[in-house]
């Protein structure tokens, strides 16, 4: 390792925009990082590689073609942070696009009682495998691991699997193609009005994705929450900078029938110390046959998942329910994600 | 999901008869739930796919061409009641045909304290997987989940890997293909008398074979357990119903000499919370090489394994000892079911 | 099993050298137990075929056709003592030449708590895979498994992954194959001279590595340690018999300057009690960029890792600094050693 390194509070002394330029090599992708990443060209070559990807899918042929793609790369899950939903996901992708897997879920399991450094033990990772995808409780943790990695001789890719409190940036990617999948024939994403309904302070996924919506054009948000749950100042701040048409409510019922797309979420109650959020009536922020018979008919209702009483069961057979379609989408376009890294997509053309 | 689905107390309100119906489709299984399901003709279908695989296995290019079989299938193990010898068998026989395989075997990782319920979950592995292998605590969930996955319009097939108190029908199915391989130049199955020795009120594998053997002609079965330990009134009722010839003893050496097969288990003491089962002399109700020189020379003993006391390890070198090739022809049968569950058994002509 | 098998403190009266006559079958490798399994003949044989699994891994088609060699075979990594580092080895190990595996890691799951013996247990694994590699904390585990496995008629090889505080075989070939690349220009592992620096008493590491090198044409010793710390009297006993030229020291300046090759190791305070060792002031056997400057140009710095605080991470930079390539030239070895225990490495030249 190189001397002369910054420290972790130097190194997020730097701005996001300072930060993404490090990700990036040879004008590509290199590290996936934060959602700030994706541009609206490259989330549409993902969604292209992704589309092909899920056709491919659907044929045993396909299927061993795909697999052939990356057969000689090999991918560390690092899951210290729990997360079985979001594991499954990329070991899936992972396979799909035909790479060796290994895991470490369990840091009590691993050599850190010998005194081993984290960054140490994140570059013995990188000895192994080819690239690294990962999920740890310590917010910055992924971002500084990739820095430091960069700066060994011997850098692999680092895949942000959702940190902490941080970003979520393949949440995000996944939403944006559910989202361009169901209007793809009803003229896109843009031009569209969207609802976010839940906690939409602690949400990560909403963040992100907000995000990435708002580079589409004419799109308006309604964000609709209990008043202590609402978005963020500094989110509201930029939305309002980009002329965003935005609107702050705590009735659903006031905008369910005018919505192109309702993005439930659940309340973060994990990271609820307080037990404020116990004295909320959740279920004026739930989504019912009934209300969703007010929705429009090609509408959609999109949720991270996993879910709580936010949804009922019974909405699943209603055809704008897209959040089953919307999980299986995330191994798509996690698939899409690995081929570009790897810049090996060109080569479905082969098939 | 479908309105108006049943719920867990009126799915199993139902006889076994009418949900075994639930889990075929256009003629053939599509979950593997419950011993009942395997009659005499789907054994021998099974038992004859099984002797292919076990040939094909002792060549590298035999090998290969099993992998080749179900290399476009995944298969998730979903094991939240802890078993590493069953776990370890569906693992390699997924391996034997090809299968990418995924695995949730510690609930503590699971994203249920996100307060998702258990079928959420279930939904997302069939959203991920092409086959969930299933062995879970809560009796019948396996069911019961088969039941609402095939209502969701995304089904995929369940295997139950030995769920709770309740079957293991692959268990089952491995003690009828051994018995098979072992008596297949001797007369076969039938016409036949097996002993089952031990706790036969308890263990769940001897009530799933002696359900198996009793479709078989004239055979007939000695019951030798402590009387505390001896089968179910129900079963005994079924069996006496069947005309099957049966017979209960406290005393093994009575009838040691005259019977082909002896079928030994260990005193299930993990579900035993009074402490009674010390009380027993377990050694009347093992077997060491002294009470093995009473056998026929062509008898056969079996055992589900793990055993502890019950058979002394001087007893494995004898040619009648058949439980070590039984857990291997575990892995041979489950590959079979494998591959007659997703179609493609005909295509080991192909080798 | 046969009967009259030896029992554990039988089999260990035996001498290492009567040992390992029964890991050999047909004069060739059959379990890696020891290293003093590993003559400079057999350790070359597994250089040259790691050089070629090297040079093939750099290349798509290299790698593929190294994943065909063993594509046929299984392996079980039972780590039941926790590993990451050295099960993750392994594990990219058997990747890399085909293996499926399946893993034991945590011995709460095992179903020992049924009642049964570890040796069942192990059969058990024999009977799902090709190969065991086992690492326990059990003294002499591994050797006595393999011991039972050879007399029951069907034993598969193990591999000893490094097992409490016995062997690790397969580190110390990994550290001599790292001194052959760095020296293969100059002259070779002959007649150089080599310190030993940090824990030398209780390192398994130390004691195996040094007994392999003093194979090697007068190569020369030196042992930097506290006095507490110092090589055991018997390996000191060894190493004066066979003539090697040997120097203790606990001042590591005396010698760095003079050395081809610094070993360095940490204090292994896990196996410590007493709390004796935070008494020493660790950092006079630790190198900085400064101490480091003082050594020839051409010298190398090995560490078995995980490090602590014994070599400054600016050290890292450093061309001398070898022990990230150790690290990765594990993978390698194991790999090779995986070719040669199946006895398919010849197959290479294929390539």
């Amino acid at each position: 390792m190189k001397s002369s390194l910054k420290t972790f509070e130097e190194y997020f002394s730097q701005s996001v925009e300072v930060r993404m330029q490090h990700y990036e090599k040879a004008g590509r992708l290199q590290h996936v990082m934060l959602s700030h990443q994706f541009s609206i060209k490259l989330m549409e070559e993902l969604f292209d590689i992704a589309d092909h990807i899920k056709g491919m899918t659907r044929k045993p042929n396909g299927i061993e073609f795909l697999k052939s793609l990356l057969s000689h790369k090999k991918a560390m899950l690092y899951f210290t942070q729990p997360s079985t939903r979001t594991f499954l996901s990329f070991l899936t992708a992972c396979q799909m696009v035909g790479m060796d897997t290994g895991e470490v879920r369990d840091p009590s399991l691993s050599s850190e009682y010998k005194g081993e450094s984290q960054e140490d033990g994140v570059r013995v990772f990188s000895s192994y495998f080819d690239l690294i995808i990962m999920r740890d409780p310590k917010p910055g943790f992924c971002e500084y691991m990739a820095y430091l990695l960069d700066n060994t001789g011997r850098s692999v890719p680092i895949m942000n699997g959702g940190s902490g409190k941080d970003q979520h940036p393949t949440q995000a990617l996944l939403d944006l193609y559910t989202i361009h999948r169901s209007f793809q024939h009803k003229g896109g994403i843009s031009k569209k009005r969207y609802a976010f309904v839940g906690d939409l302070l602690r949400g990560r996924a909403v963040r992100s994705s907000v995000m990435l919506l708002s580079q589409y054009k004419d799109v308006e948000m309604d964000f609709v929450a209990p008043s202590s749950f609402q978005i963020a100042e500094d989110l509201e701040d930029i939305l309002r900078s980009q002329n965003i048409k935005i609107r702050k409510t705590d009735d659903l019922g006031s905008v369910l029938s005018d919505v192109d797309c309702v993005y439930m979420t659940r309340l973060q109650d994990e990271y609820d110390l307080s037990g404020e959020s116990n004295l909320i009536d959740y279920s004026q922020f739930s989504l019912t046959t009934d209300n969703v018979n007010q929705m429009k008919s090609d509408a959609i209702i999109l949720h991270p998942l996993p879910r709580r009483h936010e949804i009922s069961t019974e909405v699943d057979a209603d055809p704008r329910a897209m959040y089953w379609r919307q999980l299986r989408n995330g191994v798509y376009i996690r698939a899409a994600l690995l081929l570009y890294v790897f810049n090996v997509a060109h080569r479905l053309k082969d098939y």
